[in-house]
């Protein structure tokens, strides 16, 4: 119940604000990021994946990183840029996928921001009542794996913030 | 008329000017880039889009970069490199498309360039007739969106300068 | 006096929501850019200066850059970045000058960032009742001039917003 | 007692393995950079500094990178950086510090690792009995701060693993 009035206090001040300043943005806490990646990284052992989570705030900065052990050495980077790409482009990495392909409409975008943007599934905006406030990025499974995790995440953040 | 006249002048000097001197360039002034920014941006807005409007100059360098309230962090790049991108390659990014998809003439152009070629569709040329005086980059909404915005500066300017 | 009022009430709701969400960041707008970069140009006009002038949020994010006309090709990743530099190190680029000397607390911290740190005067962070909102960065002229410039535009801000 | 015991066994175990194959690497485990990561966090939360505090493996790869809430954006590559240091030169980036002044034997180090080697304080070696487990950094205080933090770190998994 304080949970909901908190919420809805939240979103008509963050609407005032946005018409009294310039922008705004409310970002995943340190705190919250810790929660869902341990969620996660859960999950990820029960499948059998030795994955690297990261989870970026609501401009596309890294708040938290973990590497599982064992995890693939370039599963740092992949997972820190798939949270990147969903934040600077507001959509999932799968859906990016579809768009980037040879003939579509944003196939070569993997070039174009100094090889941060991943085009392959496993990354998810984190979204609080359709406002984005970070990124989860998942590597180290098959892109099915890292696709589910992230998609596990995205839907716990949803429930939780 | 009285411009028709300055502008004749002009042309005749610059094609005396290109005898006597090495090269010459003409390129887009801040004044004029701000003006045409300031018109896409106007038509960015009744399309609903949060755009990153980018003009270079006649030797691809950068002259002015806003990013409208809520756009695509990745904008940024895009935008900016659109706009090298059409002037470095004398085309518009739409026209590039076509010629760098798999089995195309330029297919791989994307590698080449430091990252700094964007092959979809929002990036124009600014020419006075028929000289390039720099480029247009437009990133924020669709690449129908992107494209029309560009074409919308590209076709401002040419009757304005 | 309303001014004053929404500024009142703009406090109270950060503390707020810092308190009941994660992190909270308040940016200038683009309209607030342009119009201090207008500024900031027209008092480098005066002083015969062909400046580059950026203004990043308070993410380091580029919200709007202009280049004068004959303005150094190297300033505008000069300017860009001392916008970025004092809002990512929270200080004037004339402070990170002092610390970052050979012997200081931070000197080597211009290699650190991908070379997006800049140790010489030109970019100050802009500021709201002591809430970074933002990070002005000047490059053109002396180091004098672009620091004078640069405090010109803090200034500015913090009387208009 | 107990761990006593293990680990005696698991060095004499180490140095057999040694002997019989090629190189052995024992690194700190994300669950104990996890605990870690946790306690210098709360030492920063005391002292009033948000700093990122970030872990490397024996390989000076990422094990776990936390960034408290509101620390700068520039602290994240830095103290990543710290962590690579210390394992790549095998000391802590104060000793680097006195190395890599003007004159110093290491003067110039910060330039020949693309970047990635910091020379001020608040990065340490972790090690077990002498044996480097990983490193890490801290950055976001003063320089006095993030060695304080970092020594702390270093004494703890001393005793710990």
């Amino acid at each position: 119940m304080m949970r909901d009035k908190e919420r809805e206090i939240q979103e008509i001040v963050s609407s005032v604000m946005e018409k009294v300043t310039g922008t705004i943005s409310v970002s995943i806490s340190l705190e919250q990021a810790k929660k869902l990646i341990e969620k996660v990284e859960d999950r990820a052992k029960e499948m059998g994946v030795n994955a690297v989570i990261a989870v970026t705030n609501a401009a596309a900065h890294p708040v938290a990183v973990h590497c599982m052990d064992n995890s693939y050495i370039a599963s740092y980077d992949v997972a820190l840029q798939k949270a990147y790409t969903v934040v600077a482009l507001k959509m999932s990495t799968m859906k990016l996928k579809q768009l980037s392909q040879p003939g579509g409409s944003l196939y070569g975008i993997q070039h174009t921001n100094q090889g941060k943007i991943v085009i392959f599934g496993g990354g998810e905006p984190l979204t609080v009542h359709g406002r984005l406030i970070g990124g989860l990025g998942v590597s180290g499974g098959t892109e099915e794996q890292d696709s589910a995790l992230s998609e596990y995440g995205r839907k716990l953040a949803e429930e939780w913030f």
